[in-house]
């Protein structure tokens, strides 16, 4: 992989000169045509110690446009960093539309810190290799430009490279004594940079190896590379917004033959009947209560984080379940989250950034009023997001969830059923009860009008992200003392699951 | 300060029944009243232990919409809070305009906690409270309610309900160790809360005692308090916006004579003829540089962040003069904030919030490409701000600066000056350079024509804002190279003397 970086290549004042005013230009107006059409950038800067990286981005630097450039390096972490699943300080350092966001060693740099230590094997570095992959993926779906450069020499010019840095006085800090051993081991580290990169070379946003061993050369190489990656995206622009714009929206259960039996739901094998005991309710309530208030605590100690998502049609009695949680829970481990309309900071990210960003710390929990789960109910349902970016969601969202779990987070999610006969006495009685009035608006009666084809967009929902770390629980909610009920049941059952699971 | 709270208060089950459903009707009218008005509510909710202070929460909750209601509870800090200048946790956890945030205990929760336990004496006391009325006069100043309720009750009581909380199975985890103390000396405990309650206790965010031994007399008097407060806040909404509207905007300055002698200002005493020798340039930004690089390192083993500020007209090299420090320092350790308009997720906050955003953690350093200081610049040359508001915070910067300052902060602030005709040389170089001509706007030559006005809108910020623990350095900018030698040899001595004052 690494073999065109050895060939020596320089370049001299001259030739540099005579071009990089005419790249200035170029870069520029392509940055400024990028930030007109919201496309966001994002350059991974990685590669050998003393390949004059730093060097690299202040040349980027001063070429662009500064004021639409974040530069992130990652490395020491905060405990806000480390208590969360490991995307979490990318997510939050992720550029806004029409942003060029700078990342030092990217995702990048601690996967092969942790493969070269021996802390990792080889399959343990391709399992990450391969989440990377779907990131990257995810975020170009999404209209983003990745464009990562790895800067590497020769075992000599590396030699000399770090000689002379420890000489000089201006660099001697950088050289931290973890970051020594790289250039004795030069051929281990090569070995799993070399597998690294090979990993994750996808023809979307391959990897372009630069020499470093002339910085001219690998400063304006880097500028040309940014550059025509930034070209082509523009010229794709309106081409990609038309193409988003032209695909169909809305729900694929046109398919299926219109006679109901063929339409059968997974909502539809809810048993809506389910009820309980009015005193059994106050007893149940009383010591489920009880005992999550202390396995709340239990889970703090634990450092066990939760995620709880309820989602369901309206008037189904999300916010009553949600506060039979929060009242047991001591307010300072959880916190609610009510998903409305993204704010433009929202906007101007991936849609799943304003979920990231709520992520519990370990210990806590976060409960979704609404969740990511409204691109494939709302978004799809009133056509607002194209046909191929919430089709694409499913597998987003799965894997979004797999980070969840997979960092020790109990991830349960609640899908809470009425009948459509229910939600009319709701309705109702809403707009009868002075303080419940503000719940009833007209949009509840235009989504009522609705009721089949969200009914369709459930179905195929809890159907492809239903998963054993992630469950949808399918709650009958005519009756709202049971619903109430059975969600805290599945609640404490799950915490106790994972403590015993974490001794 | 607290007999009113140990007179037996209670409401019977009846009486409460009956005032309930028209608490919660009016209630939710008046947020919703709010949120249209975009005003947030800051609910402070503090008090002895054992007084049912979540209780109160869960009560709330459930009367008013939860979607604009967060709660947070302010304990145990992270690495990012605790790293950071004591408000900080607080600003990131502001409601937005027409929310309403719940805070636990609030920033009263630590200062009481470390009088009780003798790590403060009064005199530490009282200024931590000086500040929390500097923090809530600004917060109402910007159009916020503070509603603030401190939950108390006899000795007696206290006693009682302590023993009953430790026999409940559900309450024993909140019975932290640490807390038991507060039970224990009940005197001390109300000497140290009635010193922190009579000298917060300000007119326009009053303290409400409120007696917690009976739990629905507790709750409901809550409500009313939080009821009345939040309608009187909407019934002079209209009236609070008027004012603002016709409040006068502009400069100042025209109290003044018109002679030119009378209107000499702080810039006009800027040498703007000095220079330096191109040769001696290039070796005293190698020193400097090198020098810089090396304090980095040292700050951030030392804990020390810093604060840069770069202000100055138009053209006038502030970008060239970061990039020289930007260049010198690893970019592990600095960040870049380039102000531009804000979002609205900013625009829904008090205008400090973007900056507070942005306060590095210990060690690290921050730059700020324009700053607060846009709000007695732009904001007020160009009437974006009425008045009163920006009159205002000249107060507010300072007390800013000096919360930074307070937790070992290094702050300094540039303003870059050129002359007029300077001015006019580079913008029209600027047009004829390629690369160069995105940095100039019809908004560049807007700006120049109100030149008079933005050079008594500095001079008067510059009066205003000057503190020796936050100064404002005068740069002679018509030399670009003058300009970069004086910046860092400013930034290098002050993280020298902050380092050397460190040991």
């Amino acid at each position: 992989m690494f073999a065109t970086a050895k060939l020596g290549r320089k370049l001299s004042k001259e030739a540099y000169k005579a071009e990089v005013g005419d790249l200035r230009t170029q870069l520029l107006e392509t940055q400024i045509g990028l930030r007109e059409h919201n496309i966001p950038v994002y350059l991974i800067i990685a590669g050998m110690e003393g390949a004059g990286k730093g060097d690299v981005v202040n040349s980027l630097d001063e070429w662009l446009d500064a004021r639409g450039v974040n530069v992130y390096a990652f490395w020491d972490e905060s405990d806000e960093d480390s208590r969360r699943p490991r995307a979490w300080r990318f997510w939050r350092a992720m550029p806004k539309r029409g942003e060029i966001g700078v990342f030092f060693g990217g995702w990048y740099l601690k996967p092969i810190e942790q493969r070269f230590s021996g802390e990792w094997d080889d399959a343990r570095l391709d399992q990450c290799m391969r989440g990377i992959r779907e990131l990257e993926r995810m975020l170009i779906n999404d209209g983003a430009v990745i464009v990562k450069c790895w800067y590497h020499f020769s075992e000599d010019d590396q030699r000399r490279r770090l000689k002379a840095l420890s000489r000089s006085d201006r660099s001697r800090w950088k050289m931290l004594p973890k970051k020594s051993k790289f250039s004795e081991q030069y051929q281990r580290f090569e070995e799993v940079a070399d597998r690294v990169v090979r990993s994750t070379d996808i023809g979307r946003a391959p990897w372009h190896i630069i020499e470093a061993t002339d910085p001219r050369y690998r400063n304006m190489t880097t500028g040309r590379i940014l550059l025509r990656e930034m070209q082509e995206a523009l010229a794709q622009a309106p081409h990609a917004e038309r193409r988003l714009d032209d695909s169909p929206s809305g729900s694929n259960g046109d398919m299926l033959p219109s006679a109901p039996e063929a339409r059968i739901t997974l909502l539809d094998r809810i048993d809506l009947s389910q009820t309980i005991d009015r005193r059994d309710y106050g007893k149940r309530l009383r010591a489920l209560q009880t005992e999550l208030n202390e396995l709340a605590w239990h889970a703090y100690t634990a450092n066990i984080a939760t995620v709880l998502v309820f989602e369901g049609v309206d008037a189904a009695g999300k916010g009553g379940a949600i506060r039979r949680v929060t009242e047991a829970v001591d307010s300072r481990l959880r916190e609610v989250i009510s998903i409305a309309a993204p704010t433009d900071e929202e906007k101007a990210h991936h849609y799943l950034w304003r979920f990231w960003r709520h992520t519990p710390r370990a210990g806590r929990m976060t409960v979704f009023d609404r969740s990511w789960y409204g691109r494939v109910l709302v978004e799809r349902v009133e056509g607002f997001t194209p046909h191929a970016a919430w089709a694409r969601s499913y597998l987003e969202i799965n894997d979004f969830e797999e980070q969840l779990t997979e960092a020790g987070i109990v991830v349960q999610k609640f899908w809470l059923q009425i009948s459509k006969e229910e939600q009319l006495a709701r309705f109702k009685a809403r707009e009868d009860t002075p303080y419940k009035r503000y719940k009833i608006t007209d949009e509840d009666w235009r989504n009522r009008e609705k009721w089949d084809e969200y009914r369709d967009a459930v179905n195929e929902m809890l159907a492809r992200t239903s998963a054993q770390h992630a469950p949808w629980n399918l709650i009958a909610g005519n009756d709202k003392r049971f619903a109430r009920i059975e969600v805290l049941e599945i609640v404490t059952q799950a915490l106790r699951d994972a403590l015993k699971a974490s001794r």
